[in-house]
């Protein structure tokens, strides 16, 4: 028998994917902060419960997607909570990119009432989600992650087991920290072609193929060149991750000189009031440096 | 009938690159300072010269593939130069990685001559040059290029025209650029989630099929973690093309704050005496800024 979903956060990446969990056949209970995100899963089928807590009370497995550690704190952990309701052995998945210490925090409050948490968060932005082939990096026990797997399969294409409670988070700051600093390579490259008299789409061209090359460079590149700044990915989620994987590394006392860069550099955007656009953005930020 | 090719520079690179041409028939003059570096290409039937003069007098096509700037000037513009020898309608493909400025002031002293210049810059390695996959990026008059296009076409895979004089190494330039930042961005991951105790190979797993991908991820990343640091292409040889990147980003006033740092790191390598490795030994130096 298939197991009883809650899903909590039904925003711009919740929303698609609970739409995926429903198609493939689940009973999905939902519940959204501003009640009329809820619209669209409930014509799909969902069933809409008042409280995190409501949700917990009728659901086997618990996942959440929102924004930032607090919002995960809160909906767990809060006053109508799903901690208040959640049953023995039943699963808490947090999707959303949050402190890895703070889901070690949550996942050990749910342990003292016998539930378990997979920290499960994942990339690949809303299209990913809309066509659940979005990459979900899993830390938690190996046992719960299987037990899990059919409902993670629908979400995701890529689903990886990565180790303990908590590694799921410290993945997806590397992959934030990927990203982001290979998206400084490609701002680089486009300005020195730029200011060179060389025309930078035959730059990409030329080395998008060989060492230089990467996703950001053949996906991003193009859209600098168009000064096409629509949001994949915004500066603003950006910061709010590169905040998450500086405070780790502060903490862990590794250096990490080149993301610090970016985060400056990102921080330029936001102060432009461009904090909506696009992770591409970041060249403007660069180019303004010569200004 | 086939061009008869001048060759000049028999290295790591040069000599695979010509004994290339040799077997697809070409008839090829070779030079090199050390003489001892032609046998192997005079076992496989050039003929060798005594300078570069003497090699520009018998070929339609002179390639020159040597180190640095000061090293191009002095087999074109020196004593025994090329320049002495070089016959009205010659070209000389300069392939090796230089000043774009340079490049411009041989092609013009070339001109005067009436002979022609492509700068044609190369990426991939001595497995590339073995293989004749590498990529060329050529600048230059459009018609000399494809009049050259099939000797490049046996030396290279990815034979990109990208403008006019000096645009090849410009190009070029934006290629290190691409491959030193994407460097960084590689090594800092690897370094958080060593320190968060998670296994860097999973990280790799499963982050480099998405937008965190690139080629620096998939070829340097697992040297890294196994600390093989033999070279495939040497802290030496980039500290040199970051020195040109950087001097041309000068003289532009473009600033590159990524590649700036990543400069230092290798210098920091440099001083641990460590230029003969290869460029995934950055993650090193990055390590010792905790120490």
């Amino acid at each position: 028998m298939k197991e009883r979903l809650g899903f909590i956060g039904l925003g711009i990446m919740g929303q698609p994917m609970c739409l995926n969990l429903l198609k493939a056949g689940f009973k999905v209970i939902v519940y959204n902060r501003t009640a009329s995100k809820m619209d669209n899963t409930i014509k799909a089928g969902a069933i809409p419960a008042e409280s995190p807590k409501a949700v917990a009370k009728e659901s086997d497995v618990i996942i959440t997607m929102v924004t930032d550690s607090p919002d995960v704190m809160e909906v767990v952990l809060g006053e109508n909570g799903v901690i208040q309701g959640i049953r023995e052995d039943s699963v808490l998945i947090d999707m959303s990119t949050i402190s890895p210490k703070v889901t070690q925090e949550i996942a050990a409050e749910l342990q003292n009432k016998n539930a378990h948490m997979l920290d499960a968060p994942v990339s690949g932005g809303d299209t990913g989600a809309i066509n659940g082939t979005l990459a979900i990096m899993v830390g938690g026990n190996k046992k719960i992650f299987q037990r899990c797997l059919p409902i993670l399969n629908i979400i995701g294409k890529t689903v990886t087991y990565v180790g303990n409670q908590g590694t799921g988070q410290i993945v997806k700051l590397c992959n934030q920290i990927l990203v982001s600093v290979t998206n400084m390579a490609v701002c680089e490259a486009i300005l020195f072609a730029q200011k060179a008299g060389v025309d930078p789409e035959v730059m990409i061209r030329a080395t998008s193929q060989g060492a230089g090359g990467s996703w950001q460079l053949s996906n991003l590149g193009p859209k600098m060149i168009k000064q096409d700044f629509s949001p994949g990915f915004s500066v603003e989620l950006q910061l709010k991750d590169l905040r998450l994987a500086l405070e780790s590394a502060g903490k862990m006392e590794q250096p990490l000189p080149a993301l610090t860069l970016v985060n400056e550099l990102f921080l330029l955007n936001k102060d432009h009031r461009e904090e909506k656009e696009g992770t591409q953005a970041l060249i403007k930020s660069i180019a303004r440096l010569s200004k």
